[in-house]
């Protein structure tokens, strides 16, 4: 089945790229700048920097200077998952061919035994696994065998899923019982040796999987200097309350220990992680469902430390956001799960890279205050800096890991289980799938986010009754859902709501979701936007940048009128603001912060994914309140 | 003259450890905390840790395995410095005859041409020189020259100053003309090499510190990571409109620019600095003076970026932003200067020192979220964790920093002109001096900050008319001042008030200052306290603790009442608020934030010096309108 996780039960049933075409709206179009752009921009960017040359010289057998840093390898492998998924998705002769160029380049740097790393092991380097803590080694192996995987369900077995078998066995070898009984500094390895046994019907590598999830946060790490929750190695998992630490790690760490729980029928595990991802969404996560908020450490901070302006919010904690949330979804069925899903992907995936694919955003912070220039082109960024899109990273992990996820973006749309078809993610697409032995066929048809109608149709349905569900986001109230016998009916916001019938083609169901733009308070424990407002859209979190303030004013005189319903018109949203011009300079700490008179003015907002489009601009999300 | 800034010409004369002794309160007890705990238990740790003995190990000549951080080296000059003050003091026999026994180390350890530093140039080690950027190294032959200063005005010349004009004769020649045209990464050479020209008389240090201050900002340093604005080194210093980058290296240099303005009569310069301090005090500073606000690169933010539970504040920030300030002050003879000094004193400095001398904040945020446990004794404690002090840290900068403030801290009490006194810091004191050719000796009496009333008493005045300046708080609306003849007048906030006459022994000035505890608002571009309010009192900023809640419930709750005013009762100050319990753990953003019903409390509060003294607790100076 082409796509990224196949549990071996669960509530839900995934669906391939072959089961779910996106036919035409925001994700296709994503879909395709990603296969026509940014794959390619990726790998002209490994070669220009010599981090697939690396493998060539490493296969030499001499002493070499390496490019990049120690996780250079991953972002060949993560590179080549995105390939392969696209091969899967359309074919693609150029990109199969290009793939199997790349394939013989790495399977030469892979060692008799199956080792296969350019950091460690060769002549002048360290030996392997000498720097578990910093190393990266099993972390670049997790993202190759989450290649292989790709390619294993795309296009079958060759020279690729064999050199990633040999890795896994060598994993397996030296972590497995009588082994190193340690893990590695940035968990991946884990969520990829259970895939890997999915993909392969080997069990040995979910059981080193286990291995890896049982160990972690018995203290096998030193302390690198951000203390050993840093790396989740501070707390067992199944004892952890929230997701703490590096957020990436923490979020592939919970991906693997839930594919890990599925596997071995392990429900406190399971429990154990669904607890931290609702404590984590309900006290460490931004409104745009950005996860981390310590540019130091790159980490999540304590419970509603969430600060707009360093929101780090990094773009691979929201692919690895959805990673974990959409293993829960299919092993639970619960609509949260993809709530956060559709929140992350319309305002952190999307927005991290620019429209044409070749620009990209490292960190998401929901506030600018500069209004940057554009880096260069052709020149490395640094990962944290400035308010616009980079066409490339010193650490560059963001790029391609949107590429991959991008490429198979279709698998996250719709399931299916027994009864009928859940859609998750209200986008056109043509659903084909077959429930029951018997063939479903669905087109989705839609506007959605702009608007708020959801139309599916049956295109064929082989068996008898069939039940159809659809999400109802947990912003939704009011949503009205209609079956194809016209009656409709009020649903409850966050959970499916299903209509089950024996339906004939051409029969439709009609979500109705409410997005008109709506203003959004938050909790008050998060002191950093208290005496703000922001404004959503159905799942879309809008903006206020300067460029569309009058004058260019700075946005840090922006004051907004809750008492006024924002509306839209002209195809933007507007809301009644008044813009200050506060220039003073001299202790700003006083018996009274004099606010002056605003002007007043309407001012119109963009979504947050479309932000840092239009020329150097401060932007905000969270909206001061006049 | 015992103090450590001694400038060519300016408004104000500075005063010397012989000529203003501390007599009692709470810096009188800072000071003998200091020299009684805190300056033995530097030692210790610095034997300890083998910070010390890296000097016997370089002399060996053999390779050897280093201690510490690159700029270890420099804490040992730092508490050499704090010793060479507090033995100038006091004549603390012990402590000179440590004093002569680390000479002895430190002075074997120098190379025939003066070069000095434990990590680099020896058998094994990298160049001299050859890491400009990380190096530390003319950073370190900085530090060890300030105390060279400070011996060389406490005790004269000596082994160690002879040691220390070596190093600087060193500089000179190597970074002289035709030597190596670039900077050190951490500026700290400037100041100190013009205040070794000014101790020893010899210009060609000031020469140097002027190169070093011109070519700082013309790019001679490579982009480190956080490019170069993190060492100043993007613009010039004459040419920067605020502070930026590394605080502490911010600070230094902004020292040394104005001492090399001072002493080379660029007026241009100066003003720059000035500026940049006005601009930073404005839009970058903390309510507690506190600087710095980015914890990844321990810098400034953007202007207005203030966020109160990611404040950095550094410690050593604070050393830094007395030395600017105090360097301003005597150059112009301006209040806020002074006030700056103030705040930073009793808000960073004192609080960053626990009472009993031994244990240290190194970051000093307004608002701790956890409660935690105090780390272990005897450990390294990650200088940025936790809330509460540390024995030592991994990067210990901090403690021998304020070893060395706390023993000059005299030093900046008072100052002289040509027509009398200044008194810029409000604690009981004598002050011999002469002005004019003749003996003026006051004493003063208050019990400030917590009593308003500062009494300058004549002691001798062996002129004739003289005058005495008080400073008026920038936030002492409505204080009075009385003359010895008993007429009262009402003087202006922030500036000097001034008393002129033959003032007779027994004369009696009084300045009355309103502390009483008010409500301080923040400016409406300090997005992170917005809807917040703090409390003051005088120069204290106080701060709520859960220690002190009804159940010692989470600050996380709390909201104040400001339209009922802060009263003081047995001795505390208390707020009328509400306390919430909030334990919701749902998605943290809807169209209504419920506050839920707080139960009403009265909330005392405490010195955010004195925060973390009680045990674990969560703490915040900013507090939520009700």
């Amino acid at each position: 089945m082409k796509t990224p996780v196949v549990p071996e039960r669960g509530t839900l049933r995934p669906l391939g790229l072959d089961e779910v075409r996106l036919t035409a709206g925001h994700w296709a179009e994503r879909q395709a700048v990603n296969a026509e752009h940014t794959i390619r921009h990726c790998l002209h960017w490994l070669e220009e920097l010599g981090w697939i040359a690396n493998f060539d010289k490493a296969a030499a057998g001499e002493p070499f200077e390496r490019a990049g840093r120690e996780f250079a390898d991953s972002e060949v492998y993560k590179l080549a998952e995105a390939m392969a998924w696209e091969i899967g998705r359309t074919g693609d002769p150029d990109l199969e061919e290009r793939f199997q160029a790349l394939t013989v380049r790495v399977e030469a740097a892979q060692a008799e035994d199956g080792y296969l790393n350019t950091v460690f092991g060769g002549p002048g380097q360290r030996p392997r696994y000498s720097d578990l803590e910093w190393g990266h080694e099993l972390y670049c192996t997790g993202h190759l065998l989450q290649a292989g995987v790709a390619r294993l369900r795309c296009h079958g077995e060759d020279a690729f899923t064999r050199l990633c078998r040999r890795a896994a066995d060598h994993v397996c070898e030296v972590f497995g019982p009588g082994g190193i009984e340690r893990v590695c500094g940035h968990p991946e390895i884990e969520a990829a040796l259970a895939e890997f046994a999915r993909a392969t019907g080997e069990a040995r590598y979910l059981e080193q999987a286990r291995r890896f999830i049982d160990r972690r946060g018995t203290r096998t790490l030193a302390d690198g200097g951000f203390g050993r929750a840093y790396y989740q190695d501070d707390v067992p998992v199944r004892d952890a309350e929230a997701l703490r630490g590096h957020a990436v790690r923490a979020l592939y760490l919970a991906s693997g220990a839930v594919d890990v729980a599925v596997g071995t029928q392990d429900g406190e595990l399971l429990d154990a992680v669904r607890r931290q991802w609702g404590r984590t969404v309900a006290r460490r996560t931004h409104l745009t469902g950005g996860m981390g908020s310590q540019y130091a450490d790159e980490a999540f901070g304590a419970d509603f430390a969430l600060p707009p302006e360093r929101a780090y919010a990094e773009s691979c904690a929201g692919v690895a956001a959805v990673q974990a949330s959409w293993r829960l979804l299919l092993a639970t069925g619960e609509a949260p799960y993809a709530d956060l899903i559709e929140r992350v992907s319309w305002n952190v995936l999307s927005g991290a890279v620019d429209p044409g694919g070749r620009a990209f955003f490292y960190a998401n912070p929901l506030h600018q205050r500069t209004a940057d220039e554009a880096p260069p082109e052709g020149e490395l960024s640094h990962r944290a800096a400035g308010g616009r899109r980079a066409p490339w990273f010193d650490v560059s992990c963001c790029p391609t890991n949107l590429a991959r996820t991008f490429a198979q973006f279709a698998a996250y749309v719709a399931t299916a289980d027994d009864t009928g078809v859940q859609l998750h993610q209200f986008t056109p697409a043509l659903i084909d799938t077959v429930v029951g032995g018997a063939r479903l066929a669905l087109s989705v048809a839609t506007r959605y986010p702009e608007h708020g109608d959801v139309v599916v149709r049956v295109e064929a349905n082989d068996g008898g009754e069939r039940s159809i569900a659809l999400r109802v986001p947990a912003w939704a109230e009011g949503a009205r859902l209609t079956g194809p016998d016209g009656t409709a009916r009020e649903v409850e916001p966050g959970r499916p709501a299903a209509v089950t019938a024996a339906f004939a083609p051409g029969d439709e169901i009609r979500l109705a979701l409410p997005v008109a733009p709506r203003w959004t308070l938050p909790d008050p424990r998060i002191d950093a936007v208290r005496g703000c407002v922001a404004v959503e859209q159905g799942p879309l979190v809008l903006c206020a940048e300067s460029v569309d303030l009058p004058g260019g004013a700075d946005v840090a005189g922006l004051a907004v009128d809750a008492a006024v319903a924002p509306v839209e018109r002209d195809g933007r949203v507007h809301v009644a603001a008044r813009v200050h011009d506060r220039d003073a300079d001299a202790w700003p700490y006083g018996p009274d912060a004099a606010d002056g008179d605003g002007k007043p003015a309407e001012v119109p907002l963009v979504p947050f994914r479309l932000r840092a489009t239009r020329g150097p601009a401060s932007m905000r999300v969270w909206l001061p309140l006049a």
